[in-house]
C-alpha cells in the first residue's frame, strides 16, 4: 500500500496515501483496534458543524484570517455533503474524551482546506490545532458536538416519527371509538370500554412522551464551547462561546446557547441522562403498546383474537401458513436495548473525575442508537403494522356479551356483596350473567336489561 | 391470640382481636409472605388523603351521607395524624393493582369509622367497598396515591435537602473563589482554574438536578382516580375525579388534576419512569461530587490532598488513627442503589397489559426509597463533610506551581507544537517549565512570566 | 432518656443506658440518619460466626486467653440465638468498609463478654478491637461476613424453596404428560405438544438455575479472614485466616476456605456478581413461568382459560367476582426487582480503588434482599398457586382440534408449499383443516387422517 | 437495478439481480428498515455449521440424498470461508425467533447448492425449507446459532485475549514482588504492600474471571437442536438432535450436546444470562484495574504517580506535551457497555411466552458485542499499556516513608488506642511518626525501629 508521511508532536507516521487524515487519526486508528462501532457519523456531522461555526467566529473576532476561514467552511461544508464519509475511521472505544475524533475531524478539515488553499496559490498553510482547533479543546468540542447530534437526531429524526405513528393510532382510535369490547386487568375479563378508548391510551403515551421528550431534550441545547481545556475558557476569546453558539443555533436552525457554566458543562452528562430517560420512558410505553396489539392478534384461532394486523412475511420455516407478529417483535427487542443503554449512558456519566468525564464517546453512541432504534421501529411499526390494525368484530363482540364483570354496574343498585354473589354463581355453573341475577332474586328482567348495557358502561355513569 | 371474624365475599377470616383491619388485609397477610418491605408509610398516607377527598366529594354529588363522610373523614385525619400505623401490615410483594392496601385504607378507614358512628349512636353501617371506595376502583386509587406520594416526597422532602446542599456547596464556592490550583482532565495535570470555581461545577449540577427534577415531577401531578375499573369511569360520577383531583390539592397545596385520559393513567408508568430518571441524573452528579471530595481530600500524605474534610468517626478498626471519607462512601453506595432502582421502575413499567399495568407496588416502593436515601444522603453529606470543606493551602500552591500544563499559555504565542515540545523537555528533564522554555529559545524570561501566569489563565483571556 | 458515656479515640459520646453498643456505634447511628435500610440481621450472624471463630482460633494460636475466648463465645451465641436483635441499629448507607457494623458487632460483643466476666469475678476487661478484632480489619471480616451470608441464605434459604416448587411443577408435568394441547409460539396457534411437556420446561428452568446458583455461589466459599488491613495479614499470625476458615466450616457445616489471594479478596466482588447473575437467571425464568401461568389461566371467559389456579381473595374492590392471578403478580414484581439489584451489585462492585472496595453494605444489602425475595416468592407461589393448578380440559381439547398449525404434520408428504397452501385456504375460508385439505385434492380423507394426528405430533416423528 | 424474480408462499418479490438471497430474505430486508446493526457475522457462520451439520446428519438418517447433502455442504463451506459475506444483510431487529436470517441461510445455502448442482448437470432442485432447513425450525436452529456463536467467541477469542492480559500482569507482579509501597483504602494512606502484591490481586481478578467463564460458558453447549416447532421434535428423526449436535461438536472441536429438554430450550435463555453474568464479572473487575492503572500514573506531578505508562498519542488539542491514561479510558468505556448489555439481555430473555421466547436477535447481538469488545479491549490495553507499566521508585519511596498508617505495626505492642494517639499526634503536628511516637514515651526508639518495619509488614507477621 502506499503512503505518506504525517507527523505530529510525538514523531512520524504512515498515513495511507488515499486518505486525507492526518498522524493523530492514524495514531488512534492503530492503537484502538477495539470492536466494530465507529463513532457515529451523526457525531462527525455535528463537529463539523461545530468547526465551521468556529472558525466562522474566529474570524469575525479577528483571530482568524478571512482566507482560511474561507477554506475551512468549504471542506467543512463538503464534510457535510457526506463527500469525505470515509475519511472518519475512528472507533467509539478511543480516548474518553473524544479528543481523536476532534483530531480526525480537525486533520480532515485542515488537510483537505489545505488543498483548497493551495488550489487558489495560497501559501499559507492551515493547522489542525491552531486553526481548525483554535479557541478550542476536544473537552469542549466534544461534548458539544454530542449534545448537536442528539438535539438534531431527536428532533429531526424522532419525533417526527413519532408523530407518525401517534396519528395513525389517533385515527385508529376515533375509527373505533363506538366498538364496544370487553377490558381486561390483570389479564382477567373486566367491564367494558370502545376499542377506540383502549386505542386512545396508546396515543396519549405517544403524546406524553412526545412532550416529555421535547422537554429534556431542551435541556441539551447548552454547550460546552467556549470552555476550552478545563471550563475556564482558557486561549479563547470571551464572547468566542456565545457567538458560536449563535453561528450553530443559525446552521441548524434550533437554539442553542452558550452554557452558563462550563465547569459543568465539560464534567457533568446530566442533561443527556435525563433526556434519554425520556427516550427510555418512550420505550416503556412501545413495550406496552407492541404487546396489547400482538395479544389482540393473537391466535388466529386460539388466542385472543380482537383484531387482526398486516401478514407481512411468511412467520415459520417449518409451520406453513404460519403469521406471526413481527414488527411487534422487533419493536420490543428495540426497547429492550434501549433500556439496556440508559444503564450504560447513567453509568458512563457518573464517573466524572475533576474537570472532565472521560466517558463521552460511549454516552453518544448509546444516546444515538437508542434515538435511531426507536425512530425507526416506530415508522416500521407504522408502515407494515399499525396502518393495517382492523377489528375482529365478531369474536369482539362474543367476548363483551360472555363477560361476567358486566355485573359491575350492579354496585349501586345491590352493592359490592350481592353483585358477587351473583358473578360467582355465574361463574360456577357456567350460565350467563342474567340467568345467576335473576336466579338470585335480587333484580327483575326489567331491571338487568336496564341496569347491565354495556353501552352505558363505557363512561363515567353515576349521576 | 384473641381473634374476632370477619368477613369477605370469599367467606369467614379470623383477624386478630386488637387489629382494626378487615378480611381482606387478613388475607393478603396470609397469602404474601414474602420478603421485609411493608408498603411504604407515604403510600399508606397518600391512599388517605385520597379516601378523604374522595368522601368529600362524594358527599358533595349527594352520594354519601353527610353522617358518613364526617365519620370517614374523621378517620382518615386520625390514620394521617399516625394514630394507626400499625394497622397496615401488608407486604410490597402483593397483587400487582395494589388492590390489597387499597382494601387495607378502606377496611381500617370503615372500621375505625364505624366506631365513630357507634359513638354517635347510628346506626347505618360503612362499608369498606360500597362507601369508603365509593366511585372508586383499586386501579384508580393506587395509581392516584401513587403519584401523590411520589410528588409529596419529592417537593417536600427530596427538594429542600438538595437545595441546602447547594447552598452550602455555593458558599463554599464564593468563599473559594480567589484560590487557584491545577485543573485536572484525565486526571492528568490541565490548566489552572480556582477552587471557587471547580466547585461552581458542583453547585450547578446540584441546580440543573433541581430543575430537571421539578420539571419532571410535574407530570406525576395527574391523577387516574375517576377512571375505576378499567378507565371508562363506570360506577362514578362524571365529575367526581376533578372534584377529588381538587380536594387533594387542597389537602396538599399542589396543583394536582384529573388526568385527561384515563386510559393512559391506569395503565401507562411514563411519568414516573421520567421523574425517576431526573432523580437518577441527579444520583449521577452525587456520584461525581462525591467522588471529587474524596479524591481532593485523599491522603492525608500520600494522595491529593487540596481539601480537608471533617473526621466524624474512628475509621478503621485496625489502623489507628486513620479517618475516611465516609459521607461520600454512603452517598456513592445511595447512587448505586438509585441506578438500581431505576432499572427495575423501568423494567415494571413497561410490563402492563391491556387496561392495567400490574406493577404499581414495586415502583412506588423503588421511587420512594430513592427519593428518600437521595434526600438523607445529601443532608448527611451537608452537615457532616460538605459544611467542613476547607482548602488545603499549602498542597493547592505546591500542586500549582509545579505543573507543566501552565504550557498552554503559551500556544496563541508560538503555537501549539512548539509549545509541546517546552512541556516535554521540562518532563523528561525534571525541569520547572520555565527552565525548558528559556532553554529553547522561543521565548525571554520576561515574556515567558508575562504569558504564564496561573492568574490569566482561569478565564477567557484571548483579546 | 438515660445515657452512659463511651469513649472510643476521638472522644466521649452518649450511648442510651438500655443499649450496650460502644461509642463508634453511636456515632455511626448519629452521623447517617440515611433512609430506613437496617444492615441485614443476616449479615450481623454471619459477622457473630466470624467473631466467635476468630476468638477460638486466636485461642488455639495462644493469642486470646481461654477466659477470654469462652466469654467472647458465650457473648457470639447468645446474639446467635437472637437475644440481643435490637443492638445492630446501623444502616446500609454508612461507610463503605462496613467498618462501623463491625466495630458494632465487636462493641456488643465486648461489652456483653465483659458483663459476663464480671460475672465471674474476672477484672481482666476486653477490648472491642484489642480483643474482640484481634488479627482483623474490618477490611477482611466485612467481606468475609458478606460471603458466609450469602452462601448461607442461598444454600439453607433459597434452594430448599427452589427445590420444593421444582418438585410441585414436577408432578403436574408427570400429571398432565397426556393431556395434549396447542402450542404456541410468537403467540400464534403453532404445533401441539401436552400439558406435562409445557410445564416440565419450567421443571428444567428451575432444575438449571438449581445447579447454575450452586456453581457459582460455590466462588463466595473463599473468605478474606487472613488479609486484615490491605490484604498483606498484618498483625495476623499467619495460619489465622486458615483456621478461622476452618471453625466457620464447622459452625456452618459448609466448605470455606480462606482465600488464595487476600489482595483480591478485599477489592473484588466478582464472586458476588456471578452468583448474583445466577440468582437472576432464576428471576428470568421464573418471570416466564409466572407469565404462562397467569396466561394460562387468563379468562375466565375471555381469555385463554386453559388451566385453572386457586381463588385465593377477592380480587377486585370494584368488579364483584373478580379473581386475579396475584401470586404471579408478586413474583413477577419480584424478578424486576432482583433485576435492579442486579445492576445495583456490578455497578457498586466495579467501583474498587486499591486495596479496598468500599460499597460493601450495599452489595450485601440487595444480594441477600434477592435472595429472600426469590425463595419467599416461590414458596408462596408454590402453596397458594402451583400446588393448585389444574388443566381445563374443555377448553384444551376445543383449542387443540380447532389449529390450523397440525397441517406442519403433512409437510414430510406434501411439502412445505403445499401444506402452506391448505393452511391459508383454511384460514381465509374458516373452515377446518381438514375440509381445505380435501378440497386442494393433495390428498384422500384417509391419508389426512392418518398424517394429522396430534397425538403422534408430540415427539420427534420422522422415521 | 437489475432484478430477478424469486417467490415463497406469499407471492412474488423482487430480488436484485446480483444477489442470491431469496424472497424471505427479500420481504426482511423491505419490511425491517431498522437502525444499522446487521445481524452478526459470527451467528451467520454458526447457522452455516448447524446446516452443514444438518445436512450430514439427514444423509445419514436417509431423508436427504447424497448429491443434495454434498451440495449443500459445499454452498456451506463457501460461506464459512468467508465467500459470501455480502449475502447476509438482515438487521438485528427482525422476527424475534430469527425465522428471516435462518431462512436467509436457507436460501442462500439453497440458491448455491442448486448452482452447484446445476454445474454437475443434476436437475433435482434444493428447496430452502424442505431441504436445507429439513428436519429443523427457526425455533431449534436460532437458538442453536445462538449458543454455537456464543461458545466459540468467548473460548477461542476473548480467552486467550483474557490468558495474555493475565501472563502480562504475572509478570509485572513477579518482577515488582520487592517494591514496598503504601497502601491505601477508602482512598487514604493505609498499611504497606508490595507492588507486585497489589498487581497480584488483578492478576487473580483475571484468573477467576477465567475460570467463571469458563464454568458458565459450559451451560450453552447444550443445543436446541432436535426440537424444532415448539420443543417435541415434530417432523424431525429422534436420533436427529444427537447427531446432529455430534457433527458440530466434530466441525469445531467442542463438546456439544443435544439439550434433553427442548421445551427449555426453546424458551429459556437462563444460560445465555448466567454466562454474560460471568462476562459482566470480568467487566467489573477490568474498571478496577483500568482505573488503579490510571490513578496510579495519574499526575505526572500532581497526581499519584506511582507508576508510568506508555505514552501512546499527544494526549490533548489544545494542551501542549500532554499524556493521557487513553487505554484506560478506552477499556472502562467498554465495562459500561457490557454492563449496560447485561441488562438488555436479562430483559430480553424474561420476556418468553409458551413455547417460545422472541428476543433472540437481540440477546445474541449483545452478548457478541460484549465478548468482542471485552476481548479487544483487553488485546490493546495489555499491548498499548500494561506491557509498558514501570515502577516510578522516587515516588512509591517518598510515598511509603512518609505514611503514619505504619503505626498500625504498634498494636501487638501498645495496643490501638495509644498507637491511634500517636498517629493523631503526628498527624496534627506534621512530625514523622517516630518523633510523634518517641515524645509520647511509650516506646523507645530501638523498640520504634524494631516494630515499625514496612519490610516486615507485608505479610502474617504476628507469631
Amino acid at each position: 500500500m502506499d503512503y505518506r508521511i504525517e507527523k505530529d508532536t510525538m514523531g512520524e507516521v504512515k498515513v495511507p496515501a488515499h486518505k486525507i487524515w492526518g498522524a493523530q487519526t492514524q495514531r488512534s486508528k492503530e492503537n484502538f483496534q477495539i470492536g466494530t462501532e465507529q463513532m457515529p457519523i451523526e457525531l462527525i456531522q455535528a463537529m463539523t458543524i461545530l468547526k465551521k461555526s468556529a472558525a466562522l467566529a474566529n474570524q469575525r473576532l479577528g483571530k482568524l484570517s478571512a482566507l482560511k476561514a474561507k477554506a475551512i467552511v468549504q471542506a467543512a461544508d463538503e464534510i457535510l455533503y457526506g463527500q469525505w464519509d470515509d475519511q472518519f475511521p475512528l472507533v467509539v472505544w478511543q480516548t474518553g474524551s473524544g479528543t481523536q475524533t476532534n483530531m480526525n475531524v480537525n486533520e480532515v478539515i485542515a488537510h483537505r482546506a489545505n488543498q483548497i488553499l493551495q488550489d487558489t496559490g495560497e501559501v499559507d498553510r492551515i493547522h489542525p490545532n491552531d486553526d481548525v482547533n483554535q479557541s478550542q479543546s476536544s473537552n469542549d468540542t466534544f461534548p458539544t458536538a454530542l449534545h448537536i447530534a442528539a438535539v438534531l437526531k431527536v428532533e429531526d429524526y424522532l419525533l417526527p416519527r413519532l408523530r407518525t405513528l401517534k396519528a395513525t393510532l389517533h385515527e385508529k382510535s376515533q375509527k373505533f371509538q363506538d366498538i364496544i369490547k370487553i377490558g381486561r386487568t390483570h389479564l382477567q375479563d373486566a367491564t367494558p370500554l370502545t376499542l377506540g378508548q383502549e386505542i386512545s391510551g396508546w396515543v396519549v403515551m405517544l403524546e406524553k412522551s412526545e412532550h416529555m421528550i421535547q422537554q429534556n431534550i431542551h435541556y441539551m441545547k447548552e454547550l460546552a464551547i467556549g470552555g476550552t481545556a478545563v471550563g475556564t475558557g482558557i486561549n479563547a476569546h470571551p464572547e468566542f462561546g456565545e457567538r458560536v453558539a449563535a453561528e450553530i443555533s443559525e446552521l441548524t436552525d434550533k437554539a442553542f446557547t452558550s452554557a452558563r457554566n462550563k465547569f459543568h458543562a465539560l464534567t457533568s452528562h446530566d442533561e443527556a441522562v435525563v433526556a434519554h430517560g425520556a427516550l427510555k420512558a418512550l420505550a416503556v410505553d412501545l413495550m406496552k403498546i407492541a404487546n396489547d396489539v400482538r395479544w389482540l392478534a393473537s391466535g388466529p384461532r386460539s388466542g385472543i383474537g380482537e383484531i387482526t394486523i398486516p401478514e407481512n412475511e411468511p412467520g415459520s420455516s417449518i409451520m406453513p401458513g404460519k403469521v406471526n407478529p413481527t414488527q411487534s417483535e422487533a419493536m420490543t427487542m428495540v426497547v429492550t436495548q434501549v433500556v439496556g443503554n440508559d444503564a450504560t449512558i447513567a453509568f458512563a456519566a457518573s464517573q466524572g473525575n475533576f474537570e472532565l468525564n472521560v466517558f463521552k464517546p460511549v454516552i453518544i453512541y448509546n444516546f444515538l442508537q437508542s434515538t435511531r432504534l426507536l425512530a425507526d421501529t416506530m415508522k416500521s411499526f407504522n408502515d407494515h403494522c399499525a396502518l393495517g390494525i382492523e377489528p375482529n368484530k365478531e369474536v369482539l363482540d362474543h367476548n363483551l356479551k360472555n363477560s361476567l364483570m358486566l355485573v359491575t354496574a350492579l354496585n349501586p343498585y345491590i352493592g359490592y356483596e350481592n353483585a358477587a354473589k351473583i358473578a360467582k354463581k355465574a361463574h360456577q355453573e357456567g350460565t350467563t350473567l342474567k340467568e345467576a341475577a335473576l336466579a338470585t332474586g335480587l333484580l327483575t328482567e326489567a331491571q338487568f336489561d336496564e341496569y347491565v348495557d354495556p353501552a352505558t358502561m363505557i363512561y363515567p355513569n353515576v349521576k
